[in-house]
């Protein structure tokens, strides 16, 4: 199965695509969308969009995964971030894709066992589950790949019990 | 000048046309599109983003507006809006037509002249000066017209004064 991460952000939107039995993940690309914050917030949406698009036609995906929005900290970053996620989640529908959407809770929890983990934690154990020769250096690309190994996990998982891939949060 | 005015609701975004010179307004469409609470989020999203492109494609807007969104009261409703607004963005951008981003109390200010004004009196006044011969009876394109002529009121303030067409809330 061929899943694609999303971490959304309006100045940076990291993705990652990975091809996955479940237990074995071999990263095929990651990378991050880069947008000013000169332009039109619809701009960067639009750009956001575009990016996403090409991923999606380049590497045909059959899932894609995205974190949930977090709450609490910053509103008005949250609501910024919503929106790139809505965009996110249309370009999936667009290209036929279900979208699986997991906390960070989650997350981690299926990269590293542990919900808690710190940031270098899951970039360490990506590259041992992915057998990269170094870490990957974009904190962006680095938690899309996260996202799309715990779909990996979860679907291999859900599939086993009989249960629809869509993550608990949604 | 045409404008669409957007509200943006997961289960119901209400859209309004109207032509304007700025100070008078003739109402070309309004409606709503309704999505599903059973379909996943992304298909839902997928549903606004025809139905405002299929507006868009009908009535050529030159600009579109849209209410900022309201944080605060409910955090977990405003991500979902803010992820509709992302879409409306998007469809807006994808389409040329740049978006002017409006307080509910801008909006109110410019329609009824009262920035606390309840709904009933802002969709009288919106009878009113579209000189129609009933009220707007749904409250979501009621709202989407009534930001579309607060778009205009001000779009044609700022070209006077020299601005850009962005809210004050951008």
């Amino acid at each position: 199965m061929r899943v694609l991460g999303i971490d959304c952000g309006s100045e940076r939107t990291g993705y990652g695509v990975i091809e996955t039995d479940g237990k074995t993940h071999e990263l095929l690309a990651a990378g991050v969308i880069r947008t000013s914050a000169k332009e039109a917030p619809e701009k960067r949406l639009l750009r956001i969009a575009m990016g996403l698009r090409e991923v999606m036609e380049k590497f045909s995906p059959q899932a894609a995964a995205v974190e949930e929005v977090f709450h609490g900290v910053n509103a008005k970053a949250a609501l910024k971030l919503a929106q790139v996620r809505g965009v996110a989640l249309l370009t999936a529908a667009e290209a036929g894709v279900p979208v699986g959407e997991y906390s960070p809770l989650e997350i981690k929890t299926s990269v590293v066992g542990y919900g808690r983990a710190e940031k270098r934690q899951v970039q360490l154990m990506l590259q041992s589950l992915l057998r990269l020769d170094r870490r990957l250096d974009s904190k962006d690309a680095s938690d899309a790949v996260a996202v799309a190994v715990c779909h990996a996990t979860r679907a291999v998982a859900l599939l086993q019990t009989g249960f629809s891939g869509r993550g608990v949060g949604a």
